[in-house]
């Protein structure tokens, strides 16, 4: 495997770790990908995560590594802090923080934080999406939806992060499918179709009726109790519910759209853009692996210009 | 301990076993309490479980037994069916089940459905504290609320349930407090102030913003991060943004109220009331315990008239 290379890139989340050796004409020479996230590596030791990681695939001594995500949480490796909103992303490269008393230069770039008292706000990782995605999408006004374990709805306008809201619906799906008495009612089905109507059902009353989103997923358990509603269509109807409700505090937080830039992919992706078409939206969708692997290249070419 | 009684008074929730022997004349001669509820009798016997405790009363062979609650759900005891709406609460003691092949005579009273095909709903001990809260609140129409792990919100009229909507509220709480990012941030904090600010504001933010709701539990996990919110604002703010959640599903289900009877009781009761007020509503305060009592009171008298 060839490694030599321009500096290698990690996305460095709560449960993931994913590393790119990129080289100096961009092209990926390298993929490493391992559940090795924040949450394992506080444990087992940052540096030796990533230095095995690197071994593996035989990277130069003296490589450049542009980290970003929660390695850079007070939790993680080392805190890189928050730019502030209104946040221009050009800034982010600049804000990165080294990491000391180690054989190479390791950058990890900062978050975003919205300081507002009452409802303050916080990001780590999709910073450096929204940097990627702005290269694919082009400056301008872009509502920007980033799925996930805390999704997240930015407000773009030209290359600066206006104001953002996080919606905790991955985490929620998690929790209340495992943890509450939902979990009879999915037990047995680990998916279901993305055209379920079930799903399409859910998003459409929890995005109209939002106060109700509690209620709507009672009706799973009831509905397993009086008409036998099978797993799969428990399991839709829970992410519709959750789904829905995201969708309906991001249109009234950032005011109505008639088109949302989608950062996605795989499952997750496809099922947010079916539940924002449902909704009548025109739906851009920017592959999120794409986005972060991008923001990360423009991170590093700003830090190490060639 | 005298134990000539009357009948024999049982509320077995999922997590929770309530024992009331009470005399002729209505008067409690012996009460029991315990953990063993659904989850626990039904790994070592409903039955058993039920005569320790008669026993520990020295209860005589022959005192009836009437129960509700999920000792009658279909992983409980005996399936005791439901009630369907519109339920004049009248027939609930007329439906109640008996146990077979017992030496004595045990009851188990149903539940109520809603057999909406889209959005159905049930109930299973609340039915009886309805009895008896109609009991002490008069005929009439009237709007209750029942606070706990799954809430109930009902509209009565001349005693009969015409329709009611449960909200998972006390379930999410566990849930998202002990499964969620917020776990840190509620860590160290077992309970708040009932004149907790973070509380009543976060209670009205979601009233107001329940499409926000998911966004205002991750300003909880952001306000630790970014402003050092302590564990029992955390709490405070966690269960303010659900219970006002509920309380706009409730109004935006039954359409908006002036008053609310509130059925609660100890410590989950103060925060209910202290939340409706704080949104402008007239509480009138049933206490659950006096109101299951009197409504397994009401079905005994019917069952087995002196």
């Amino acid at each position: 495997m060839t490694t030599a290379g321009y500096y290698a890139a990690v996305d460095w989340g709560t449960s993931s770790f994913r590393l790119w050796v990129i080289g100096e004409d961009g092209a990926v020479l390298a993929e490493r990908r391992s559940a090795e996230g924040m949450t394992t590596a506080a444990k087992t030791g940052f540096h030796k995560v990533l230095d095995g990681h690197l071994a593996a695939v035989s990277a130069p001594p003296h490589l450049p590594i542009i980290i970003c995500g929660m390695a850079g949480a007070r939790q993680g490796w080392r805190e890189a802090g928050y730019i502030e909103t209104p946040a221009p992303l050009a800034e982010i490269a600049g804000r990165a923080i080294a990491i000391p008393d180690v054989d190479r230069d390791i950058r990890i770039l900062p978050g975003l934080a919205q300081r507002d008292q009452r409802y303050p706000d916080v990001m780590r990782g999709e910073e450096t999406q929204l940097l990627g995605a702005v290269a694919l999408l082009g400056s301008g006004r872009h509502l920007v939806c980033m799925p996930g374990t805390h999704s997240k709805w930015v407000r773009l306008a030209a290359d600066k992060v206006e104001g953002f809201s996080t919606f905790m619906t991955g985490e929620l799906f998690e929790a209340v499918s495992r943890h509450t008495i939902l979990s009879h009612a999915v037990a047995g089905a680990e998916t279901f179709p993305a055209d379920s109507s079930a799903f399409a059902e859910a998003v459409s009353h929890a995005r109209h009726n939002p106060a109700l989103a509690t209620n709507l997923l009672f009706s799973v358990r009831a509905g397993q109790l009086l008409h036998g509603t099978g797993a799969a269509d428990a399991r839709a109807k829970l992410s519709g519910a959750l789904i829905g409700l995201e969708i309906a505090g991001a249109l009234s937080g950032f005011g109505p759209r008639e088109s949302v830039c989608l950062v996605g992919s795989g499952a997750l992706g496809r099922l947010y853009r079916t539940a924002l078409e449902g909704q009548g939206l025109n739906v851009r969708v920017v592959d999120a692996d794409e986005a972060v692997r991008a923001g990360l290249s423009a991170a590093a070419q700003s830090i190490w210009p060639l």
